[in-house]
């Protein structure tokens, strides 16, 4: 989670809302990003979301088999549903996110009936300094 | 719609899901693409996602202001999710989902009141031809 907050304070020097990810198979990891939408010109470019399309270029799968994702945020709705469809194995976050969550906030993705493969999560690690983050970069943005 | 199914039918011939959509502005195709997946090894790469990210490139902007999409299938949580992000005026969709959808299935995302932005949706555009490519599609692979 160290590495993830360290994405997340390099997107706020970037401009970008200040989430970070990293991907992690067997102790190594495989990716690691912030957010970029702002940069990238592209709605979709969520940190968690880099991060899965990185790993599966690099593992040469579309399925991360074994792969845990370590994130800043709870994820949103986007984001919930590419951690499903990739198959990741364990999903660790930092804050949750009851306004744009999607895991233990809003929709629950994983609760669904329909969901066809759950992430075990584990929410709160380093949730003081991610949440921390997030506030001062909103505050001086106001 | 037609492009769209199009684009589903191309998706077919190269493995994928057969699954098209089309972004529009002013009456012209911003981005036309069908799943692609297996072929990028990108479990995000859904027709929407793509057309998405094609089209903000292009246009310059993470956020598809007047923009309408067309999809052959009710969008699953992730592209619905991207599509709120990316600000898309109007979603016109195919067939209903019962088991992926996203927005008049399952999480039903955009009657969350913490959605920021929903699109106008039109459902049942092509709806049988667009069912009738799915349902071929896995027939075969049975």
């Amino acid at each position: 989670m160290a590495r993830a907050l360290d994405e997340a304070e390099a997107a706020a020097r970037r401009g970008e809302v200040p989430i970070g990810a990293v991907l992690v198979r067997d102790g190594e990891i495989v990716a690691a990003d912030g957010n970029r939408p702002r940069e990238l010109n592209d709605p979709t470019a969520h940190a968690e979301m880099l991060v899965i399309r990185a790993g599966a270029a690099k593992l040469g799968s579309e399925r991360l088999i074994g792969c845990d994702l370590w994130v800043t945020l709870e994820p949103c709705p986007m984001c919930a549903a590419a951690i499903s469809f990739a198959r990741i194995r364990r999903l660790y976050y930092g804050a949750d996110d009851p306004k744009g969550g999607a895991v233990v906030s809003g929709g629950r993705l994983y609760s669904l009936p329909t969901c066809h493969h759950a992430p075990e999560v584990y929410g709160g690690f380093g949730e003081t300094a991610s949440a921390e983050l997030l506030r001062e970069f909103f505050r001086e943005r106001r």
